[in-house]
């Protein structure tokens, strides 16, 4: 019979998400097979073995799928009919294609929130060739229901004069929040149905970048927001019937409601600072979850921040770091470098941790890391 | 110019201690080539690149080396002559050969610490042939001058009787010491000289298997002893000029004396502790040194115990775990195995972190593990 030790692990997606839950369960002693069209991805470095492959290639994925026990996904874009197909067959495959499916379109995602009375802006799908009587006041978002990512498919309407950059894809309209924090919970979920509630964080965007690249953890709000956003999250992922960790985007209007912005149906981004934070990190609990075992405590141990090292603008080419010595001098600092060979502007290269027993001075640090720490190209580096 | 990414680490021994070096070595993106006799050790998983080679192969180790920005080690027994050789050569080495020369041979660490002034038990050096006539009274502790490691090595003389299973090898007679406690400290100094203290930590063993079986942070002792202890440890790795990070085993005697009994030149089992307990793990702490990069907080920031899993008495083959599901309920628990494939009667396959606001939960939580989670082998398994 196989032993703890003999289970096989597969990872769709070999991105520094996937190689954060391989370090995981390389920590735990199993074996982990990464699926990645990019020879030497991050997730491979760590992983006993990598299938270098694309994630629509159905046969590649049933390739992996066959080989491991449990496979699981750091990205959303996968072709859910061949999952689909090795589930019925009994293969374990967290979470479900069913989940995804859900997910990975986001009208499907807002009539999921809607049908289970689950706050979230309002929207109304679109015909994006016909929008000029369809809006009923500026600004308005349009968003696409598939392949967004990072700030893509994302697209504000703020005038008449906007219309004609809109996102030419199937879309939908969003009520403009003019939000006063954004917020995230991470869930996790076991295949038993025992569910638990990470603290809940704040998401600082960087405007010019329009990508998230600050973590707040525990989010400075009052005691009923951070029950109601709790609530709110777990009923997500309950009616979800979801098995894994999940990120739950959030806004906080400035009347103090909470509406859901989106689901990740994976370990995310607003969760890193659950490693060096929390008792158990997101990763390590993402695999408890889906190899049906107990929880493990989700406590905040001590305030973190967490920065994203994203790549600079105009930067592309070989991956290097500049500012590393200046950035570890500040106490209580952890450097991840995912080991992306290739940057290139704003792509996501590492992330920085910063622990402090007080929430303020983490914060103080993390804008001096901000400052301090850059992911450029040698080729850039060269010319100036 | 070489970026930060591009530095390359070798390291010589590909067990635990190599594993989990690397382990945050790819961390922070790192290149990490290992040197073990065994084919996929424990590091190699982790790690780019093994050399299969002999830790007294010079040729290898000198492969090894000239492949890497900077060399450490997880052992003591290599030869150190090849390491010199290559140190005059310019070549990065830490702790350096002269620091293992001295560390490697007990009776010479016995002289370092005595010429330092720096309190140990009474010793010396004598003829194992010619027992009878150096021994003042029972018991007294008999030490091999080389190659002990985890119990072997050391032997109670209790009286004249037991002279004869005496240890056949060179070695000296120490005072035997009717300790209070074990206890042990990590201390970390980077190139430049600066150097931290962790916290002092309990160090248990278990009687029957004569091995450190239980980790203690902090320690529960006095305030005095607390910094008595950690002045001298800093004035052992200061003295010996010692770059990365150092284990100092001490012995509080029962008159509250501090003793040092063994030092470590390397990471040690009393400082797995750190990665869930403190800001900087030791590993980190290590590359941080042999980087002559800046010294991480080494603040605990939750008490901590740390258990060994060992190869239960009589179990030999293939190893399996059992208890892992039962062991994963008790909140504050992390799993580390090692990924060792052969597993040996109390052979160190993996240890289990817990962690909890108070100290005496945080114990009995850990002997709660230490009845539920086995290191067996599958054949004996299937036997039962």
């Amino acid at each position: 019979m196989k032993g703890f030790i003999d289970l096989k692990i597969g990872i769709i997606g070999g991105g520094q998400l996937g190689k954060m839950i391989a370090q995981e369960a390389k920590k735990m002693g199993l074996f982990v097979i990464i699926l990645d069209p990019t020879p030497d991805s991050p997730a491979s470095e760590i992983a006993n073995k990598q299938i270098v492959s694309h994630f629509n290639d159905k046969g590649k994925i049933e390739e992996l799928i066959n080989q491991c026990d449990i496979t699981t996904f750091e990205i959303e874009h996968i072709n859910t009919e061949i999952l689909k197909k090795l589930e019925n067959r009994g293969k374990e495959i967290y979470p479900a294609s069913r989940v995804l499916e859900i997910i990975k379109d986001k009208s499907k995602q807002k009539e999921f929130l809607d049908e289970f009375n689950i706050p979230t802006s309002n929207w109304k799908k679109v015909d994006h060739n016909a929008l000029d009587d369809e809006i009923p006041a500026f600004p308005v978002v349009q968003k696409a229901c598939r392949g967004g990512y990072d700030g893509r498919g994302v697209y504000v309407i703020k005038n008449k004069e906007n219309i004609e950059n809109r996102l030419k894809t199937e879309s939908f309209l969003e009520e403009y929040i003019d939000f006063e924090k954004e917020l995230a919970i991470m869930v996790a979920r076991n295949k038993q149905g025992e569910i638990k509630c990470y603290p809940l964080v704040e998401m600082e965007f960087d405007e010019e970048k329009n990508i998230c690249d600050m973590i707040i953890a525990p989010a400075r709000v009052d005691e009923s927001i951070y029950e109601e956003a709790s609530k709110i999250a777990v009923k997500c992922v309950e009616n979800l019937n979801g098995v894994g960790v999940f990120g739950i985007e959030m806004f906080l209007t400035k009347d103090k409601r909470i509406l859901v912005n989106e689901i990740a149906p994976r370990v995310h981004n607003s969760g890193h600072y659950t490693i060096e934070g929390c008792v158990t990190s997101q990763f390590e609990q993402h695999l408890r979850c889906i190899m049906g075992l107990p929880l493990g405590s989700t406590e905040l141990i001590i305030p973190t921040v967490v920065i994203n090292i994203l790549g600079e603008k105009n930067h592309c080419g070989t991956a290097d770091y500049i500012g590393v010595e200046e950035t570890l001098s500040i106490p209580g600092v952890s450097i991840h470098i995912y080991g992306k060979k290739e940057i290139m502007p704003y792509r996501k290269m590492g992330h920085v941790t910063i622990v402090d027993k007080e929430i303020d001075k983490a914060i103080e640090k993390a804008y001096k890391v901000k400052k301090t720490l850059k992911a450029v190209s040698k080729e850039a580096k060269h010319e100036e």
